[in-house]
């Protein structure tokens, strides 16, 4: 098992009464009730035209997101441009604004995805100057990141931007701005105009490319001066989970730059496995990709292996999973921990078994010794004992709860 | 063919007498002597212990530099590390000095590579700090590119930095200081420190990576406001030759940095080619690799194509070959224009028939007219009349000579 010490933290809780004197010989219960470290999902279910639900019949409501909100504590909501303003200055803001309130009135942070891509862009966006692209991505971006500001402060202010400029899988207006101004001039201005738009957001840089080609680019990008609060990493595995050996040497050579890695997308088959020589992954399109028993038996295990080892890197801050259920999964692909009839696949109780088991403080009855205190044991995160919130963080020692006497 | 109207320059050419008065209806030799493009090859078989010549013997050094000069105009020497100071402060200067100036001494430009790289390194450099790596490296690139200034004006600064922090194929001292430092500050330092030392230096950014990751650095490098000369591309094709298409998309890629392009390094076999599934190619070690009759006639074929679309894009200043003749070749493979036993491949013949053939204007009779002018159009370059030089040059439109009366 990977040491996981970097994620734990041990203080002395004390317990005192209304008149501040330590509580002592006292039996209290303490539990765990949040994760600092961000273990996400996308969220794209939940955006509804009538409510926050989405491609999910109505009557898969309640059982959807008891199982999202069982798991996960970081939604990732879509903004892909040409679904978002699918018509010019018509920007569906409405539904993301109600499904982004949704999930943080569960306490859910929210982050949104992607400012800046190449990929499902606009028809009208076609053909226009670059100047005219350019300024329609600046104004997007600010409008974006404005409007959601308090609801979401989290982004990826780019993505994709390696393949960016050579990009040849379909026509699109930001590839010709991209060969024109250079990778780094693009990365600048996302990072620019929204961290203008709102200075307390946390912006990523996301790619799926994790070559060497993606470390220049950092190293570029830093190099420019270009303030980027995370490096994204994606990891879909549709084509095989790479193992431990591969992510422990891939997430080295991205934690040398000192920022913080989040697994921005990351998925893994109960079903068949793409074939290797395909490269761009949305080029295999087949009828139908079952969930199989076997792979099901595969997808837990893997899962629980692959959690471990990410958790277990001191530089990973987050992981985001890429589907809650098979139902409408990208490429169709068999990757939710949910069948698309919605019962669950043997992978939710096995990450289930590490986030809110292995890495869990649960209800626990501790008695406080004859200085009022007990010592808590956990996690970074939010914690309660008797019902009063504490948290266990880094470098913190000591807190105090005020209990009824 | 390829558009070469980007080569070609059209001179009026005015003879007069000593009297400075048009010589008229007089007939005139015209001839090139050198091409302004840098059609080079590896000099490495002319560096010698006891003259110039080197692996050949010494009854073949005649027929090698006969071969040589037949072709080319620039030849690159090995600066490699831990070749050129196996031991620690006796670096092989004489016998490159002597190698170079005999180049020199033939109207050859004389190329130095490679002033820093992870590879072909001095075993007393392992284990040292990293600080003291840094100083050996810069004092290198000071007394090499300083000592070598008049006779070596054109050097590779740093090779392959694109892998250089994470190459695994060879334990070296570069690589963990590359890993520390970051390939921007690898490329500020062979850069910073040879522009020093001679200013006048052409200095050439080399790899063979020709991805996304190349450009991305690229990208960085020039973002951090490190001047280089020239993109410097890798070809070796002992996987077979890429082809026009390849070719064209790459160098257009490059070309959009609006940098000159050197092909650094190129080869084309004439036997059996190389698994593609290799990916480093040193890994390939065959007891013997022989030149085909078949492989000898593809190789001529595909010389022709390869030259053609190179000069043919006009972003492209030179070519380097990298070998003559099949002894002693880099890997033992047959990428020579001379076989083993010296003797003339139909490669040789094929690049001549180019280089001195179709793009060379051969000792030709023309009479001036009235005014004592003859149009010369020729690929630019060196020209003589009767004897008396002149140049074409891009954007040049006359010239004159003074011949006797």
């Amino acid at each position: 098992m990977a040491d996981m010490q970097h994620r734990i933290g041990e203080i002395t809780l004390t317990a005192v009464g209304p008149d501040r004197r330590p509580l002592t010989d006292r039996v209290i219960t303490v539990a765990q009730q949040r994760h600092d470290f961000a273990f996400g999902n996308i969220g794209f279910d939940f955006v509804g035209a009538a409510g926050v639900f989405g491609g999910a019949s109505s009557g898969r409501r309640d059982e959807l997101a008891e199982a999202w909100l069982g798991l996960f504590n970081t939604a990732t909501l879509p903004f892909y441009w040409g679904d978002y303003e699918r018509e010019r200055g018509k920007p569906d803001e409405a539904r993301l604004k109600a499904a982004a309130k949704w999930f943080a009135a569960q306490g859910v942070t929210v982050k949104g995805h992607p400012l800046l891509w190449h990929t499902v862009q606009p028809d009208w966006l076609l053909g226009l100057e670059l100047d005219e692209v350019e300024r329609l991505i600046r104004e997007r971006i600010r409008d974006l990141v404005t409007g959601f500001a308090g609801t979401i402060d989290l982004w990826d202010a780019i993505n994709e931007a390696v393949i960016m400029p050579v990009f040849a899988n379909g026509d699109n207006a930001i590839t010709p701005l991209a060969w024109d101004r250079g990778r780094i001039e693009m990365v600048r201005m996302a990072f620019e105009e929204a961290r203008e738009a709102n200075p307390a957001a946390t912006l990523v840089l996301n790619d799926f490319d994790l070559s060497s080609a993606y470390e220049c680019l950092i190293e570029g990008v830093l190099e420019a001066g270009i303030q980027i609060d995370a490096i994204g990493l994606q990891t879909h595995m549709h084509q095989g989970y790479r193992g431990e050996e591969y992510m422990q040497k891939m997430l080295d050579r991205f934690a040398r730059y000192g920022l913080p890695l989040h697994m921005t997308e990351t998925t893994l088959l109960s079903g068949h496995l793409m074939p290797a020589e395909i490269t761009d992954l949305n080029d295999y399109q087949i009828p139908s990709w079952p969930s199989t028993p076997e792979g099901e038996e595969r997808q837990a295990s893997e899962m629980v292996r692959h959690y471990r080892s990410l958790v277990g890197h001191p530089a990973v801050q987050s992981i985001n999973y890429w589907g809650l259920t098979d139902d409408g999964a990208w490429l169709g692909a068999p990757v939710g921990f949910l069948r698309a009839d919605g019962s669950r696949k043997p992978s939710y109780a096995a990450l289930s078994n590490l986030i809110k088991g292995e890495w869990w403080l649960p209800p626990t009855e501790m008695r406080t010794g004859s200085a009022g205190t007990v010592t808590v044991l956990g996690f970074f995160g939010d914690y309660v004992a008797d019902g009063e919130p504490f948290t266990v963080r880094r470098g913190q020692t000591e807190a105090t709860v005020t209990l009824p006497a």
